[in-house]
């Protein structure tokens, strides 16, 4: 898939293309997305009153909404990482395993959160397993920048300024995860709906190379 | 995967290739498309007549086949547009996520039809929330494609005639949807047979390049 | 993917290429394969003996290792179509998506199967039911590989002897699966075995091109 | 995918590249990962008490793991395996199929090793059904390398050091997945935990490449 035919690498290095890493990976980020709509359903009960049970599935439908804000923003901050990405090395590699780990676990606490909606400690148990877990996700992809960047596998001509903004960018939102898991353990609906804003500020785009012909030369990914 | 070393981008526009969306995206069609048969599955009380009950649940063979056709039609118009795309900037790639949380929200109205087909109100509702859902990803569709032009995302090389004819394509069912939600509120099964129709109709090949050496330049997809 | 700039076209044909039409593919392949396992399960009064509850399940098991087998078949019988195929038009990509519709069903009766297996009639039920599904997959490749070959889409260079090694390989298991259709009527489990030889023998590699140089030079999958 | 245009083949041996077969691989891995989490689900009587019905679930968070774990590494391990691969054959793509059914049935053993937690007898059948199931796509991954040296499929630039790396990282589970299934029999929780031992053990990385770029030469994977 990629041509490593250039770039001057150290003997030690064990650095390997990202082709068949990022095939994987977005094989998970698209089956788990896919899969978070398997755990909506109507109860058995909802004999004569169809539309009452639909509606009454509001909490799965916010819960699933979620979820896959919360993927999809994960998948836009991994294509960035692997858009930057020269080469993988066996740590990176498992690192990614590690993530993966944690995005594809996140259909548990969307499911949790619709079956535990009907009771209030129920709630507050759900909401703080789905918190945990997507700041789990949001950490583990942070790290995974990171260690790409401390071990030099991203393409040494990438514009520096370019590099920072995507470490701004995956950043800030571990913050309000941690305060959001707080504020779940007595508002568990203000808590999700902080998740949510929290997915959809980590996809906002940030400003990004203003010489966009120079970053296109090693472009492989959105 | 593309290799963009032509084009003169407007040094502000951020320019992505489309591999990766195309990866995703395609992994997010298939899945959904495949999930649709775990919703069928005989009633637990189905002793004593088992050709019965696999000849009861034609709704949900019924609901499997409008859902397949509809998830393979958009797949289809979604091949026809990024065809023409010669790259993607994070407005689109956003935009195409919300489209892929409307086609894999798919498997649940389906199951719903099947669920629901046994009392008339229950009917009614499942038939008009698998329209509106039908609806909404073919509304969407269209938007990514008239952004996608509107944004000069498409290829310069690209007959002003074929994206003429690829607007016109992804354009009838429209009103058609809105239609057969009406008509679903009075007698749901014309209604499902009409969103299998307006799926055919959108997988119907239109009369397309005429010099088709031309278009293969930067043919990518069917 | 494919770099189409030779072929002589006429300039009516719509001749896309093939690389979307493969990962879409491949995508419905590979889902439909591995759910096939969501649809074993122990018996919920399991209790007291649990080696015999796993034991007990050997219908599913082989319900499982057939559906696995033909899917496998039918993933190598298309891989070999399209690794003749120089190009994709309109009317081939719909028809592949009716055979990725075959293909996605076979988790249903493969559940049936092991659902039906306590009574008799059922179990006729779904030998036949999962008998028919077989037959219209490979009914459905063998349609899409002479249509490939009848609308002048596969690769010009290719040599005819191999050509016709693709047709016989797809031909024979047809006869196969109607005479065993006929002997689940009466013996089930052995329609269940028949099924599950059909599916190895399409496996079965024959002899292909003796001169696999130039086979090579338009190779793309296997 | 691949360009074979070099490498001098005999006149009998059918060589095929591997680009279908990885990308049919790679989506087969990614489900059977991330279908594992679909078998986590809180019992319908956690009722009063949410917290506990999570914190419960605890073996059926480590069989998670455990799979998790074991899938990862034989995918990392097969991505090993391809990258040296220069062909393949219809042999190694069968023998690639069975490893695939090894691989896919894992989420039924991980879902029994949750369900028959309550028993003791319940415990030592999991177990030694998981242990089986891991213990056989480990022997079948061992063959897949084995048979792609053996048939010279291999890229004849290869270093052999780095070849025989390969054949040492694939071997040592084996005695160790024989030895956690006896211990299984009596003390079912330490052969869990060995199991995922074992699958860290094999996703450390090896020693490799001293010239890292000789091995870029032909690098396609991780």
């Amino acid at each position: 898939m990629a041509s490593p035919d250039q770039g001057e690498a150290s003997p030690r290095r064990v650095s390997l293309p990202t082709g068949r890493l990022e095939a994987f990976s977005d094989g998970v980020f698209a089956i788990a997305i896919t899969l978070l709509v398997l755990e909506i359903g109507v109860r058995p009960d909802w004999q004569g009153n169809p539309l009452g049970a639909v509606v009454d599935l509001w909490p799965e439908y916010l819960a699933y909404v979620v979820s896959f804000a919360t993927i999809g923003a994960i998948w836009l901050g991994h294509s960035a990482v692997t858009h930057y990405l020269e080469y993988t090395d066996p740590y990176l590699t498992r690192l990614n395993l590690l993530l993966l780990l944690a995005v594809s676990f996140l259909p548990f606490p969307t499911s949790l959160l619709g079956e535990f909606l009907s009771s209030e400690s129920g709630e507050r148990v759900a909401t703080t397993v789905l918190g945990l877990n997507l700041f789990l996700a949001n950490v583990l992809l942070g790290v995974f920048w990171r260690s790409a960047r401390g071990r030099g596998l991203v393409h040494p001509d990438a514009d520096d300024e370019e590099l920072t903004l995507v470490t701004r960018r995956l950043t800030p939102g571990l913050a309000g995860y941690v305060l959001f898991i707080g504020v779940g353990l007595f508002k568990p609906f203000v808590a999700v709906v902080g998740y949510f804003l929290l997915a959809l500020a980590l996809t906002v785009p940030r400003r990004r190379p203003r010489r966009a012909r120079d970053a296109r030369r090693f472009a492989r990914n959105a």
